[in-house]
């Protein structure tokens, strides 16, 4: 056996960057999606599940240069035909000048929910009922380098709403965000908010307006790095001293919500951008709609890759004490359909990490016990004799919902105890000829040791 | 828009043999699978997830050539990196001579759920209590020429014990047959059972122990082509006139299980495999444990792609006024982690054939309606004056458990009643200011008209 498991060792793995998932974690993560999906559901979210497989086509370029390269795509079946050897070779040659060539691959893995969601309502939009609320919760793969909390196949859990302007959506969502994570006990995290407007505001007030991304990726830094630090990256991006002070008055600003958007307003005076921005922000916050335990703040240098955000943008914040950083975020875009023909489809969504949720949960202990469990009885097997009864006094417990097992094999005791502990069962029950004959079975709680006799008939 | 929806049906689509789940299907699929699941946790079967992506070593070569062929390969990434290019190149060359190439593809789409598990058994076995009874439910992914029906990425949902060779376990699946199957209200299928023993012997019988697996390809067919049909088969694969007779003799035998096993027993009387299958079969039929309603029988003709299988089959049927066939099966076997390095591992397994099963369902009306019902209540936008009101009673309805969606933008009431009409939400709730001011809402049901007033304390 030992030479055998040697070899396993050697030739049996997973790939990089992907995981399995034994029983205890299926049912915590099962008890977290279920939870969070109640909410979603509540809330007049509907489900949507897209496939695995995407048409190459649909995902190039929708993730810039760098997510073109780190998509996983699949090598076309059949390409041995001799037909189809010479398109291949030279697709191969295609593909090292970084062109894809559907010669050699035409499909690929889905890279993230939000790409294969316009494309289901770009060809689906004459049929949806707008505004369009889905929830969507599968995995997605990504050519990554591996790490530490970070897979190659990992699980999405997205939230949106398509066709729709108003804020009450976005004051939906962040109630969701809410009521999800107080459901799942997750005290002490923080959402924060700002918006792609204010963010553009300063921009032209600090005289640089084309470098918004720029300035964003440097402020972004500011939890992490400090204001020095953020301050030296503008400098080496090219910002002069007025400009880069422009901006340290900008982050200085603190203070509950309401003051910073009293002294945005001041700074923001001649910018009507900046102004519309505050505005919104200021309904949303004071809309009297937000749940009152909601801990939002209003988070000025918060930016997540902007690119495609128009409005309001959210970051959900794990409890300061567990260092896991962000645990969703969203927000509000113009047009996400257009990509694939279909105009003017603005919406706003969120998502959640599902990977950086389960963990924190693991640190605060925040799984109910219960969750985890998986059968409750064990029959043992106590001979041919006493089968029939045991099994059907069994098929009468599972009848009321309870999990239980009748060990197989007719084996010694102490290997059924053994197989009992091992899964964490917590009773064994025991039919042996002397109950059999009063019609009684055998209840014992392995933890403590205690057992009792119970009648057949329960 | 008519230019740019022509542009998008141009450009946008699913790869063949792919579907999108939209809200109704997937929660009549998740209605279908909570019920197959929580089926399997009463008896004691514990979730099992393994990852989309395998190493391509860990699939090859166990589907035979066909299914070498069929599986998804994934291309590796960085294959543009001036150094990989040369091996790529050759790698290429390899794939059409039918040698798949690391330095092309390392990784695959999973095939099956079966090899995965044995390969993450072989991988923990050390960890695992035997027996270990696990079911999986998870997307696999074939690239089978697409037809109706048959899909290149579709759902397996399959339970296996390992590491026990007792029958009690093939009378647990046939149970778990019988309560999944009856709990989804389909009346009238049918459980199949034979096994690889009684059909070696049948090869035996009939001399051609060699020719099991052409003998069992040309029996397999009797249900649909006919007695004279096999007969034909088996004369063009070199049966002589007096081995099909045997055949013919064991086909015909007819009448209720025990008659069958009877009849087999003088059949096979001097042949020990024949007999050894038969007492189990009796054993297994007669045990006194199965669900007395199950609708069981013998099926002489049942083969299966018997291949790995080495004792009791099973084929789930599904009614015959559907005509749609088989909607599971499964069997016992010897082996399932030898080929990853662990020997002497038997075990027993099934599957529900999901598509199938939900097929069925929807063809004879089954899902409750109940089951694909979203949001209950649709609160009416009234405008800014009633909303913090409006928003108040749906957060409590909320809170209650029920499904509620609050119309996000001020719109005229017509539009809203239609969002409320083509979404089938039963029930609008209106808070307008005469309401507001009693502390009322009107509460009216789309389909009958009928409205009614409440107060605001529910």
């Amino acid at each position: 056996m030992t030479k055998f498991t040697a070899m396993a060792k050697k030739t049996v793995s997973l790939p990089q960057g992907t995981r399995d998932f034994g029983p205890e974690e299926v049912k915590k993560r099962t008890y977290l999606l279920q939870t969070i999906k109640s909410v979603f559901e509540r809330y007049g979210f509907q489900p949507l599940e897209t496939p695995a497989l995407e048409n190459l086509e649909t995902l190039l370029g929708k993730y810039g240069e760098e997510g073109d390269r780190l998509i996983f795509k699949i090598l076309n079946n059949g390409l041995h035909e001799p037909s189809k050897q010479p398109k291949a070779r030279q697709a191969l040659e295609n593909l090292f000048n970084g062109k894809s060539d559907p010669e050699l691959t035409e499909r690929a893995l889905k890279y993230d929910l939000t790409i294969p969601f316009a494309r289901y309502v770009a060809m689906n939009h004459h049929q949806l009922t707008f505004p369009f609320k889905r929830y969507q919760i599968q995995p997605v793969w990504r050519a990554d380098r591996p790490q530490k909390g970070r897979y190659r196949e990992f699980w999405q859990c997205d939230a949106d709403v398509v066709g729709s302007t108003s804020l009450l959506n976005e004051i939906e969502l962040a109630n969701i965000y809410h009521e999800a994570l107080t459901r799942l006990r997750i005290t002490g995290y923080e959402l924060r908010v700002n918006s792609r407007k204010i963010l553009s505001a300063l921009a032209a007030f600090c005289g640089k307006p084309q470098e918004l991304m720029t300035l964003t990726t440097a402020i972004d830094k500011l939890d992490k790095a400090g204001l020095e630090k953020v301050k030296e990256e503008l400098a080496q991006r090219g910002f002069d001293q007025k400009q880069i002070a422009s901006v340290g008055d900008y982050l200085n600003i603190k203070g509950p919500n309401e003051q910073k958007i009293a002294q945005l307003q001041k700074l923001f005076a001649a910018l009507p951008e900046g102004l519309e921005g505050l505005k919104e922000m200021e309904q949303f916050l004071q809309s009297g709609l937000l749940a009152r335990s909601l801990p939002i703040q209003l988070d000025l240098s918060l930016a997540r890759g902007l690119n495609y955000y128009t409005g309001i943008i959210f970051e959900a914040k794990a409890p300061e004490q567990v260092q896991i950083g962000s645990i969703g975020g969203g927000g509000r875009y113009d047009d996400l359909t257009g990509l694939f023909g279909v105009p003017n489809l603005p919406g706003v969504g969120i998502s959640f990490g599902l990977d950086r949720i389960y963990d924190v949960m693991e640190t605060m202990g925040l799984f109910p016990p219960s969750v985890a469990s998986g059968t409750q009885f064990l029959f043992f097997n106590t001979g041919p004799e006493e089968l029939p009864a045991s099994y059907q006094l069994m098929q009468g417990f599972r009848g009321k919902g309870v999990a239980c097992e009748l060990y197989a094999d007719t084996v010694k005791f102490e290997k059924q105890f053994k197989y009992a502990e091992r899964k964490n069962i917590p009773y064994v029950v025991i039919v042996g000829s002397e109950e059999r004959q009063k019609a009684h079975f055998l209840l014992k709680k392995l933890q403590t040791g205690q057992q009792q006799s119970w009648p057949m008939e329960i």
